[in-house]
């Protein structure tokens, strides 16, 4: 994807022609090429005023149908990336600037005192809220709504938004969501709990865990009256084997997607081992897909559930995909599971916003959602791209591993290191969290995690215009 | 509700207005209406070529969306019954003769069994949302708000709406309110189950309640592992005496403006008398305002709060207010208890929405709240005033009791005869609820609550063009 900037300086802009390689990826065509044409115009490899091929052509050379070329240029134009004018046919913007050019150094020295870079956080950039586009959908769904979707709500959530995201969810994460088996709550916390009052109405005495994840959920899973012995992580994810050898476990939280925080993706062998552990036990596995639209590799792993929906419970939020201010999350339960949750839940929704979720509901099915993913997979690919690339320039003794996926990533340091670079940073103003706060282990596991010595990097939460003083100042740290 | 039929023969057919009751049953409602109007055709309640009303007109009578009743018409159109023409509106088919049995008397009595006047669900009517307005709202909310109001939010909430409620609290029901003290919460149900965990951290072991009141709400508290002795209830509400008589009572749960659902106020001797229990024993009065705005005869009584702030957590929401599907209420703590139910809550605002909250505070500070509250209070009025005066003429030998406030009132019935006006109710349709299921009393409490036959009466609930045929329906099944 590095070709080299056209000149606009030397001549009239030249056609943009079927020489440039575009890359399709996913099972979408037409987004796969709306992403890629974005891309080029982004990064400056076509320039302002630059006209683009006719969609005749442009389909020709991809071998696709001139009506996906056609609704690609669309988006763009609605976008601001590309202007059409009859008779002039479709050409770069004017006000398309590349992005993401090197850091400006004297500005980012006068940010840093009053930076906080909040990278423990787990936030996306919250300056993205696609503010407009979301008043847009509530005025929709609040014009569209019957009086009755203002009184209290089906347990389970509004319909509009349960059919949204099961058309949403299978498609995009390959979960089997019907409408009737899916739960709306107020995010990932609110879904857990509900869970966790419904396993312990069962019977279920512990939930595994994994050994590296936030406090606060093991914690949340304690409150309910659950033991949570954990399972060491590797390379390959959580050790599904482990289970065999813990007792009274009912269920297991994992993060098969993308390990959090390590950023691993759970084996392909031991997905199955899980659903064999599952069907064999009788336990339940409950899926936490914090990020799994977010992958820039390439295409997302799809979702576990997706091997056996009577043994999964899927949860998913907006928390990571548009903002934690909007409290919605969703399940997606085994049958058996459903009327359990709803006793949980009470008589009718007194948690979860009815005009939220309406809002929700239209901002999905009207497209905005998937739009605005796509363009936050680009921006987040580009700052882990720019991460990476900075890293290997300024601080070569320190790399970033796991996939190439999510908002954050494990940055590993020189041996020894974890504690000094944490202090540094905090006196610099950074937020930052060392692997060791994430580390979960109990004196009789029988094992102990590798000594390791990392940072967790959510590079996502920076605004664009606080991110290369926060990449600076990181870089400062670092031995 | 039974009009008369339409004689098309005796000049040009009239319009069909919202007169008539069309009852929307089941998930789908386009299905629904489109079922509910085909039976009004093929009964011959309508005419051949009457005039339907427009579909903007019978949208907004019916509250679902337009659409929906274009769907409907299209739909039945096609089948005949209707017929379409420009300039004509849509009109009963020529060939679209009645069937059945003769329709006057009868059909009154086949379309009373579907009415459904849902008396009981604790409702505000929710035709009146203001939708405009709260969009409104919204927009100046989302358009002002700064980045990192997208982000997990404080855990008490956006500091713009607790700005906003301790200013309206103080005027409006004499609450002593200080932002830091206002903890913000997804409506009363979160409230109190958040303050259950939280006297529960402390050790408090019973909470007493009213004798009348809501069984799910006595659940709730049983569910967090709390004791819920009874306190007797009379025209003075709760019996504050027999606090003294309990053992290890932490904290009593009372609606001192309105007792629900018997619509007392409690007597300013036991208000005095419910604050010195608390000093004395360390305790804490747990005040559910929930429809403090809504007094008709004079000035609402004060929040008990205001007596002593700090002995008593006072809750409040817009579930009667405004409508229940927007989740959003507010606890005004005692001092101390600020971080323990900071604690209970979590680090961080993990279940009530940022943008509602600041949609909320826009909506109060811009005075939209006052006039909304004002203006219900005149409907509710009315409704209240109707209701006794229907009555009196129809059914003098029952009559309203309680003070003339809030949405819902207790109608007294003659000895004896409740169960069988419930039955009679229900055949007819009619979802209401006896005073008996509001009744609680345990075996040990040492009295018995008087026999009382009551049904409770949500006036406020119907929609205007359901009120009237509600208010017959009723009245054909008192004694």
């Amino acid at each position: 994807m590095a070709g080299s900037r056209t000149d606009s300086a030397a001549g009239p802009p030249p056609v943009f022609g079927s020489d440039l390689h575009l890359e399709l990826r996913g099972p979408r065509l037409r987004a796969g090429l709306t992403d890629a044409l974005r891309e080029v115009v982004r990064t400056g490899r076509l320039a302002p005023g630059s006209r683009l091929p006719a969609s005749r052509s442009l389909a020709a050379d991809l071998g696709v149908s001139r009506s996906t070329v056609v609704e690609a240029y669309a988006e763009l134009v609605a976008e601001g990336w590309l202007t059409a004018q009859q008779g002039s046919g479709t050409r770069v913007s004017a006000r398309a600037e590349p992005q993401g050019a090197a850091p400006d150094a004297p500005r980012a020295k006068r940010d840093e005192p009053r930076l906080r870079y909040g990278v423990w956080t787990g936030a996306p950039d919250l300056a993205t809220f696609p503010r407009s586009q979301w008043l847009t959908a509530a005025r929709r769904a609040l014009t569209a709504a019957p009086h009755d979707a203002f009184g209290y709500g089906d347990t389970r959530g509004q319909m509009e938004l349960r059919t949204a995201l099961a058309d949403y969810l299978s498609r995009a994460r390959g979960v089997y969501a019907e409408p009737d088996r899916i739960v709306v709550c107020s995010g990932f916390h609110h879904g857990l709990a509900l869970t966790a009052q419904a396993l312990r109405a069962r019977g279920v005495r512990a939930v595994a865990v994994e050994a590296y994840g936030l406090d606060h959920i093991r914690e949340l899973l304690a409150d309910a009256g659950l033991h949570t012995p954990p399972l060491y992580v590797d390379d390959h994810g959580a050790r599904i084997d482990d289970l065999a050898r813990l007792r009274d476990v009912g269920a297991v939280l994992m993060t098969p997607a993308h390990q959090y925080p390590t950023g691993v993706a759970l084996h392909p062998d031991r997905r199955t081992a899980a659903v064999d552990w599952a069907r064999a036990t009788g336990g339940l596995i409950l899926e936490d897909d914090y990020d799994g639209e977010f992958r820039y590799d390439r295409q997302p792993v799809g979702a576990l559930q997706g091997l056996d929906p009577q043994r999964v419970v899927y949860f998913g939020s907006v928390s990571k995909s548009l903002a934690p201010g909007v409290r919605l999350g969703w399940m997606v339960l085994p049958e058996k599971l459903v009327p359990e949750i709803e006793t949980a839940k009470g008589n009718g929704d007194y948690m979860t916003s009815a005009l939220e979720q309406l809002t929700l509901a239209d901002f999905i099915a009207s497209g905005a959602y998937d739009r605005h993913v796509r363009s936050m997979r680009l921006r987040y690919r580009r700052r882990r791209d720019q991460l990476v690339e900075v890293l290997r320039q300024r601080a070569p003794g320190s790399h970033v591993t796991g996939m190439a996926a999510g908002l954050q990533t494990v940055l590993e340091l020189p041996r020894g290191t974890e504690g000094s670079v944490v202090q540094a940073a905090s006196r610099r103003g950074l937020t930052i969290r060392g692997l060791a706060q994430f580390r979960y282990e109990v004196a009789d596991c029988g094992w102990r995690l590798p000594e390791r010595d990392a940072l967790v990097v959510n590079y996502a939460a920076p605004s664009d215009s606080a991110w290369a003083g926060a990449l600076d100042a990181l870089c400062r740290v670092l031995p």
